[in-house]
């Protein structure tokens, strides 16, 4: 087994049995914090499978810089040489605490900057997206095509929600001229559904690991992961970050309303 | 068996059936036309599930009116006397095209503007939901409780994206309250998410066939199906359709603005 062959397998199993923990998990009652807003909320299970990644990743990829969401208080830390792996342990955490369902959890593997292995996985349809720029993208074992290079007019488009209410960017004018809008309320359950071809589209605020792992699989499957501005990512920065197909892309770029 | 046991073995039959052709039905290419706008879509296999059902109801309850979706020209034969349908053979038909995902089908029964008995089926995830009055409501064979009744503040909500973007009756304000909005494209997937507790409140513009499976098993389970403005819809006419827990109707009414 050759090395990204080895950090597949290892990944794989982390990432399984932090859903039985899960899983388990919701039998007993969740504690919830919030963050920087009523709506930005961190549980003890959020916490509980970081800390569990971090472990696995220090034990086994000693070398490696983790970046991840409940640890970002060490952002004084955050370089991107070497390997550098960005986690979010639950993405989605107000559709875990309020649903149980339609939550993600994340890990996307970069050396010197260039992605190396994204892994996406929809913990409660226990299917996972992973997959690099020389392996394709996979929903578990099943090889995903890259998906029609469809335009914005015939296309569903993931928005995040203030920016839709606030016209950001000109991004309800977006909105109308798509097919329609669909708001699932996870960055990764949204890119998912750009990966399948399901959306054409997904525009929102995004933190590094709330696109670290998406960005690389994405752009395997010759989507175009850029800001809204069609710009180069800050893989260590926060952004407007647009997940599309070039050609969506274009249509959205010419929409979209330049920064005040 | 009852009558009602009998209604619903042969409907559930039907609504397996149907799936089962929907499904073979993605092998080929699906037929698309555009009914009120662009968005508005109707297929073949919409046509030809909504003809499915109404040869097995006239074969089984000959007595029967149907309502259905695409036979709505003939309006002027609707009715609330007697035992009427009312059906919606795929609903969220922009979801069936684009996503070949994320829409249900959908029969309720009513008899003399009473609701007997509820179906949404999730078509992908072959979960039927389905029950009535005096039955309670099941997810295929699992029972389900009534929801906790969560307030709008504490709970996600269902907003049509024309609402949010042209802020109408202020719903702008009411999704900002919430813990976050949801859009998923189909009436039937929003009130499943309503019924299992996973959103506190669904509103959107609906029409006879929308709300009349979701209803029944709404109001089951002690949800409130009204207008926005809190008014008993009337079954054979479209609406601003609000299916909430109670606490929310109360929030959202007293932020919806009066109609202009």
């Amino acid at each position: 087994m050759d090395s990204l062959a080895q950090m597949d397998a290892l990944v794989k199993e982390w990432m399984h049995a932090a859903r039985t923990e899960i899983i388990q998990g919701f039998k007993q009652k969740i504690a919830v914090w919030t963050k920087s807003g009523r709506n930005d909320l961190v549980t003890n299970m959020d916490r509980a499978v970081e800390a569990y990644y971090v472990e696995k990743i220090h034990t086994f990829f000693p070398e490696a810089v983790v970046i991840g969401e409940e640890c970002h208080h060490q952002q004084d830390k955050y370089q991107t040489s070497g390997w550098v792996w960005v986690i979010d342990p639950i993405d989605g955490t107000m559709n875990f605490v309020k649903q149980q369902d339609h939550f993600a959890s994340m890990i996307g593997v970069y050396h010197n900057g260039v992605g190396v292995r994204g892994y996406i996985f929809d913990v409660m349809n226990d299917d996972l997206f992973w997959g690099g720029p020389e392996k394709g993208v996979f929903c578990n074992e099943t090889s995903l095509q890259p998906p029609l290079d469809t335009g914005l007019r015939d296309g569903l488009i993931g928005i995040g929600m203030p920016y839709l209410v606030h016209n950001y960017r000109n991004l309800q004018q977006v909105a109308l001229a798509s097919s329609g809008v669909r708001i699932y309320g996870s960055a990764g359950i949204q890119i998912i559904h750009v990966l399948q071809g399901k959306c054409t589209a997904y525009v929102s605020y995004l933190r590094p690991w709330d696109f670290a792992a998406g960005k690389i699989l994405a752009e395997a499957l010759n989507l175009q992961v850029k800001t809204i501005d069609g710009c180069t990512l800050d893989m260590l920065s926060s952004s407007d970050v647009l997940v599309a197909t070039k050609n969506a892309q274009k249509d959205i770029q010419s929409l979209v309303a330049p920064a005040r």
